[in-house]
């Protein structure tokens, strides 16, 4: 029995047929192996630029020793520490592997077959591909000319079959956040049947004053708030994410996730990178700097951008953005198109250490005269 | 807006509601945490009780330096290695979060809401968990009188609705396997429209000749091989398996697949793991002799045991499992009582170090006499 390309398709999941798989930003090891000598500078990914401190590095070494034996539960280990830090309670949590795992699990736990959930145009495409995963159909509610989220077009696309709405705050790849007199007002009119994902990969670089904390409402509404050491805690490598939410909410969670989806060096590696928040405020502090420095160069360039409430920036070029990617990597710079996102003229630039922001300004300056 | 419990659950994805979350064996870590004092022997999750080997642990100390970074894909690194070894494709292979997460990927690329999946009685409940997850419906096959998979009776039960089925090769938790011959009658039988996930996670320990290597079959059918560093390559804590499939059902799994699901650290221990072959083949053979220790004593202590392709037993002790279970707890050894599989008077136990297998052994003297 010998099945052609065609038979096997016909076998697929209703709605997997028209999924593409998604495509990482360019890795350092790609570019190399692409046959790339010189320098490689990555700012595509919006990951920490720096190596882990000592602290974590050991604890995972020490850790390594036990690897031939499955993860131990959270419940008694990370989960009491990060509580404490949180300042939540221990079954409020749940893990993932990556944030991007507890995305996937709650489109399982709450989206049925069609069943229609509202995700922003122009924003990460986990949200949309975890909903057709898990059968839902995608809604699609446009940002404001401003480029922000716009919380009352989301809330007049909520029908009654309504079952999730994806709410990045910030949202990437544009940078921007919504306040909480506007949340608290989104909260106050939205239906009860609506399970909110407010995810907040990148709270940490937020200094906006008028920032609202998701973790201030889970009480409020069934609201699940996403947050993630891949990003300012330095462990993109490890894949560990968290959410936190109310107990019941949370309890739905772990029906559907994987009984090991944590492994133990990244159990070991969030004990202890908990412990090094100094260090994670001083990278919170030069990212700040650095895109106040980015900001300037941008101004001079004459160049449009997004002020962002984040480590990264997007930048209107006033080029095709798939062709100033291409000619950024020729220079060793590695970004992001925004075409992936359906902003033909912008790329995404991560937030990097100074050498590396200037190469990119040098390569650009270069490209665009 | 205030929601009370049952409201959450009406929010809740049709086969979401009745799934119970995993209860993995007791860890170490767990059992010192209630406060058992003495040593404790854990031979419970069939993992390889030795640390793995120092370039193992070198190879995740050095690659922590990078974790602050996106894992790489694997298809440049990883998978060729792996295909080389195998002496298959590059792209016929996908990896997971361990094995069990490509269970899952493997049921959301195929299983629609109410696919009847056959799924036999008694063995690792992760298939039914994700034919649950992704809305499809099993359907129990029962053992053979012997505990053998009873591929005739699968069969009888594939109807022209039947999605996938499931073949665990050895099984777990009886430890048998299904012959070469019986396996190539099962596939010249098998309607075209059934995809079949095989899984032979134990399939280092298996040393009947007869034994069919699944990796031979995937050009013959719609079929998923599945393998393991998590238990002969002792790697299950750092979470990586992976799958041999013809290039197109490969395709297909990325669609569904998370783009970051196997970390950094995983891959680097796997890659080191893949060179310690004589590492790998030694503990095989010292689990081979302890299980003719272990079968041995059985006889001796008049228990019936089935004689097992793995590196576990599935034992009589002619008393209630869960009580063997907790009395043995009170000896410091973990074991699994057969509760879980619906086998009450079974216990299933890894086969360990010799000075483990003693320490259990007295203890179920000391428990059963």
């Amino acid at each position: 029995m010998i099945l052609n390309m065609f038979e096997i398709k016909s076998l697929l999941r209703k709605g997997i047929r028209d999924l593409e798989p998604y495509v990482p930003g360019l890795s350092e090891e790609a570019l190399q192996r692409a046959g790339h000598r010189s320098e490689i500078t990555k700012l595509a990914s919006n990951e920490n630029p720096t190596s882990p401190p000592d602290p974590v590095i050991d604890a995972i070494c020490q850790e390594a020793r036990r690897i031939n034996r499955y993860p131990a539960g959270m419940d008694e280990t990370l989960a009491p520490e990060l509580a404490a830090f949180l300042g939540c309670g221990t079954h409020e949590l749940i893990f993932g592997n990556g944030a991007e795992e507890i995305i996937l699990m709650a489109c399982l736990t709450f989206v049925n077959e069609g069943d229609p959930c509202v995700i922003i145009e122009h924003t990460f495409d986990a949200y949309e591909t975890a909903v057709r995963v898990a059968g839902g159909k995608p809604v699609f509610s446009p940002l404001t000319p401003s480029f922000h989220v716009d919380l009352d077009d989301i809330l007049a696309r909520i029908t009654p079959e309504t079952k999730m709405v994806f709410l990045p705050n910030p949202n990437n790849p544009t940078g921007t956040v919504f306040t909480k007199k506007a949340f608290e007002s989104f909260l106050a009119r939205l239906p009860e049947h609506v399970v909110v994902l407010l995810d907040e990969a990148y709270h940490e670089y937020v200094d906006a004053p008028a920032y609202p904390d998701g973790m201030g409402y889970i009480h409020d509404a069934p609201l699940i708030v996403l947050r993630t050491f891949s990003k300012a805690y330095g462990l993109a490598g490890v894949r560990i994410g968290y959410a936190i939410a109310r107990p019941d909410i949370i309890d739905m969670l772990h029906h559907v996730r994987l009984p090991f989806n944590v492994n133990r060096l990244a159990q070991a590696a969030a004990m202890a990178a908990l412990r090094q928040r100094a260090w994670v405020q001083e990278h919170v502090q030069k990212m700040l700097g650095e895109k106040q420095f980015l900001y300037h160069a941008l101004k001079e360039l004459n160049l449009f951008y997004i002020s962002s409430q984040t480590n990264f920036i997007l930048i209107d070029t006033g080029k095709n953005a798939d062709q100033v990617f291409q000619a950024l990597l020729h220079h060793g710079v590695i970004v992001r198109p925004g075409t992936i996102w359906g902003l033909d003229t912008f790329i995404r630039l991560t937030v990097g250490p100074r050498r590396e922001n200037e190469r990119f300004l040098n390569a650009l300056k270069a490209i665009i005269s």
